[in-house]
């Protein structure tokens, strides 16, 4: 293969309950990337639009993860690989914007090399790009970005990733409020300690999300998609975020949470109609604020990152 | 139907990671009990061997539970419950002895009133039986002694139970080493708040187990059977638990930990030679102690409470 188109989704972590460890793909906005071979070796960004992004490789997710797949392939190679990057999630959103192109970037050097490396060791890699961006590794948004559907990073030590692929016909709604959390300040509402009987709570709560995930039992879904330890701290950094969750719980949604550590919030629900309703809902009061926003409908679809032509 | 006997057995709770949210049935031990129509009506509990135990309803689990079960059918009915207990799990063990009685009471009383309840409801009731014994109200041995396998409890309000039947030969070796560890004692060794970090952390484990469980994936379960907030300090109760930990893993037990708040702890396993292993290597630890014990191993299967004849 001399060249290859990809498009890597955006995705939502901290998936309620799932806090660290739960994200999915979100296929209605995604980074379009394209990857060909130059006959001089080493790796280079010769194009970026969408987004005031660096070319310096270093400074640069999608440089830093195929810097890192190539070096392990130098050796065994005799051509580099340059990149072009049409950014189309806005940097700071809170859906793995950073994340998309580390996966996307991975996918598409992966494609050129020919690496046979498990996904495993792709997502480590891809997270060493990510990193570059959010300042720590992390794989709630890398895996399901790269993975499609669910993924679960059940463990960080070894990095244990399982995708799961839910068979309802689940649809997501997310709302961009154009306002800046900064990650700092996401991080620094929260309480260092939390009590013992909240985190049983939490963590049963994501057992029954993870067992209705994959027994496509919506009912159990909707009764734990919810997040008793982050989202009563997070939720005062995004201004109406309960007017946004009656919103969309008004209209069956079957559950509401904060996007990464936001400012992004999202509803999940069955079916396009009812996330059309519940995108309509969330418009209205999005627009009687003095903040610009983006609103994405579509489905969670199970492709991740893959080939466009 | 005029009468019944039942076997209800044994059950291990707190699973690893799943403090208070997940346990096992294990039918290696467990209670008969034997429930017959009365022409006089109301409940009565006349005979129980086995253990000392109290004649009276309202101090006895299974009369507890009967009766409230009894109650809500008082009116429609012209007869009574008798109900005779041969008590083979030892109360104070922590392999659910009184949620054995409960279970089996609730299953007895529900096959003679046919009372065509759903499986939650008859949990709730066998709960209240089990707080007698208890003080307070769970169901993570009485769902599982009822169900079978695996139980999740995934929520209390409202009461949430899903059974889990995995598809593995897994077997349980446990140990009941006979010291009164005081459930007010283990109780008061926990902290009232965890690290943050230590929570996700745990229900990663958790997920990642609950996921390896309903896909039948031994390394997935092997890799999350641990307990990073309750073991490490409940496990200075019991005495040698490091030894007995360390000689089932080195008969590639699954997992281990402590069963309910001890002083009894369990290996998983796959296959009964493996099982047969563990439970030598464990012998050979508990006879050099300086007191008694009891050692069972057996499958866990999916039978949970049922009709004997």
């Amino acid at each position: 293969m001399e060249k290859i188109s990809v498009f890597a989704p955006a995705s939502v972590a901290n998936v309620c309950a799932g806090y660290d460890v739960l994200g999915f793909s979100f296929a209605a906005v995604g980074d379009h990337m394209h990857f060909e071979k130059t006959p001089e070796k080493g790796v280079r960004i010769s194009e970026i639009t969408g987004a005031e992004l660096p070319l310096t490789l270093e400074d640069n997710v999608a440089g830093v993860a195929v810097k890192a797949l190539y070096n392990r392939f130098e050796t065994q190679i005799d051509f580099g690989i340059d990149i072009r990057i049409e950014k189309k999630i806005k940097p700071g959103s809170g859906i793995g914007s950073s994340a998309a192109s580390a996966a996307g970037a991975i996918f598409g050097a992966d494609a050129l090399l020919n690496s046979q490396l498990p996904s495993t060791e792709l997502i480590s890699l891809a997270m060493k790009g990510e990193a570059v961006a959010s300042g720590c590794e992390h794989a709630d948004n890398v895996a399901p970005s790269l993975l499609g559907g669910f993924s679960l990073i059940s463990s960080y030590h070894p990095l244990t990733v399982s995708s799961i692929y839910c068979d309802l016909d689940l649809h997501a709604v997310v709302l961009h409020p154009k306002i800046e959390v900064k990650t700092k300040e996401a991080r620094a509402v929260l309480p260092s300690k939390i009590p013992l009987t909240l985190a049983t709570e939490q963590w049963g709560h994501l057992a029954g999300l993870i067992l209705g995930l994959t027994r496509s039992d919506a009912e159990l879904i909707s009764r734990h998609l919810t997040d008793l330890v982050i989202e009563p701290h997070r939720k005062n950094l995004i201004p109406k975020f309960e007017q946004y969750k009656s919103a969309a719980l008004d209209e069956k949604a079957l559950g509401f949470g904060i996007s990464g550590s936001g400012p992004s919030v999202f509803a999940l629900c069955e079916g396009s109609q009812s996330a059309e309703q519940i995108k309509a809902n969330m418009m209205q009061i999005a627009s009687a604020q003095d903040y610009d926003f983006s609103l994405y409908s579509g489905e969670i679809d199970n492709k991740g990152t893959h080939e466009i032509r």
